[in-house]
């Protein structure tokens, strides 16, 4: 299967350079799972949009419209990626953007990803990034088209038998994320700790379900600042998003993890959907 | 005059959505000022754009092609502004780049600014903008395509009868530039302060021909952090880049200040490029 891609719900993979997403990365976007023509936690990818769209002052595409071409993209696709860009649109030059501008949506169908079966069985290992990820409280949080720090930090390592994926941390030396994922922390005194990214960090729809489940399953969560030496005292560290699910992860450098029940908790969780 | 558009070297104003220029942001760019067919700064801009390459480990197209490219453009212009971005070029879904990727040259001409003449005569209006510059050590002092932040700053204000220009601070409070320009400050005991940029900002060529300039005049610089404080105390204050050259400032907020020698000495320099 080829990546197959439609422009406003129309074939096409090409747009026009004026674009603000070409000129700016002044837009969004959304990965999504597809399973057996069904997409994984699609409510949440459309809540984190719709409030991207808010927060950034772009003109929100109808979430019908988006649901329907999503489901569309989707249908008998027994597994494959979507990702939905949804940009600005076209402007003249400048920061400046006019009030009304007519967003542009991006689709494109992807093969699923060949993730080998191990790391989710016996985890991953993380390395400590160098990228730091910059303070931002207007940005924190969504899924922008402003990427080039994951970039720089995915690029720090090549060769993923033994690295699999980037531990990302602020300036301030807080954990916050991993390059292409959210990262949680089974503290040893009972505690289910993920950072708060109230100042950088995008906050995945995966990250959003494993709290809803641990919370209904009574785990008494921190959603709050994690700190590195935190980490390095974990019980279990694991690492999410919609894609992979949970990986554990057994390594953080010359930290080693085990493997144990919260890790394989939040699995089931993440089967769930 | 409209816009025309060349991508690596071709008329054409479509590009891939595959392209990581679309996808994450992931390239550069530069807005030259064209004068009389001549590109001004043009070997700044190039080194900037190099650097810029360097630092996000993009292949660098070759210095000759972009040289020939720009110039062919600017020919026989009054005035325009050409635009260049430069972006890593198609690739798969993910973050990480492969090794070899074929960079995207993406040219575009606009029509020169009509900005009012009084602004660089009598002086702008500059708001203190509450979106902030996050810091990254690798990021900054480079054009690249990710630009939310600036475009977040730019929204705060629509009317330009009152305010011109927007200040941005980083989240430690320090003046870093505008929102299109950068910043310097005539401090009281005779020195000239310019923001660094070590953490974040752009180091706009028309920032580093000025610095040149005023070292050559025996001026004393100071290149440091910049206090919000020390703005408020300054004697003038100006705002430059490429297009437009120096504009004095007779407000922050309301600090107002008087154009005095140091703008009209800027203004000179500005003008000879």
């Amino acid at each position: 299967m080829i990546t197959e891609c439609w422009i406003n719900g129309e074939p096409g993979d090409l747009i026009p350079v004026a674009d603000r997403g070409v000129q700016y990365g002044d837009g969004l976007f959304e990965t999504l799972a597809v399973k057996a023509g069904q997409i994984s936690l699609l409510d949440y990818h459309l809540d984190r949009l719709q409030e991207g769209c808010r927060r950034l002052q772009l003109h929100a595409p109808s979430e019908k419209t988006l649901r329907a071409e999503l489901l569309s993209a989707a249908a008998e696709q027994a597994a494959a990626v979507l990702k939905l860009i949804v940009t600005r649109g076209s402007a003249g030059r400048g920061y400046r953007f006019p009030r009304h501008t007519q967003t542009n949506r991006i689709l494109m169908r992807h093969p699923w990803p060949a993730y080998p079966v191990e790391w989710a069985d016996h985890g991953v290992h993380l390395k400590i990034c160098n990228t730091h990820l910059g303070h931002n409280l207007r940005l924190a949080g969504l899924k922008h088209l402003n990427r080039l720090e994951q970039i720089l930090a995915r690029a720090e390592w090549s060769e993923t038998d033994q690295v699999q994926e980037g531990l990302m941390l602020d300036e301030e030396g807080s954990v916050i994320e991993g390059t292409m994922t959210n990262v949680f922390a089974w503290l040893d005194h009972g505690v289910l700790a993920t950072p708060d990214l109230r100042l950088c960090g995008v906050a995945g729809v995966m990250r959003r379900h494993l709290l809803e489940r641990a919370e209904q399953a009574g785990v008494i969560l921190r959603v709050a600042s994690l700190a590195l030496t935190e980490c390095m005292q974990a019980q279990e560290i694991f690492v999410c998003n919609s894609l992979i699910g949970v990986w554990p992860v057994t390594a953080i450098g010359h930290w080693k993890y085990s493997v144990g029940s919260m890790n394989r908790q939040a699995q089931r969780w993440a089967a769930e959907c």
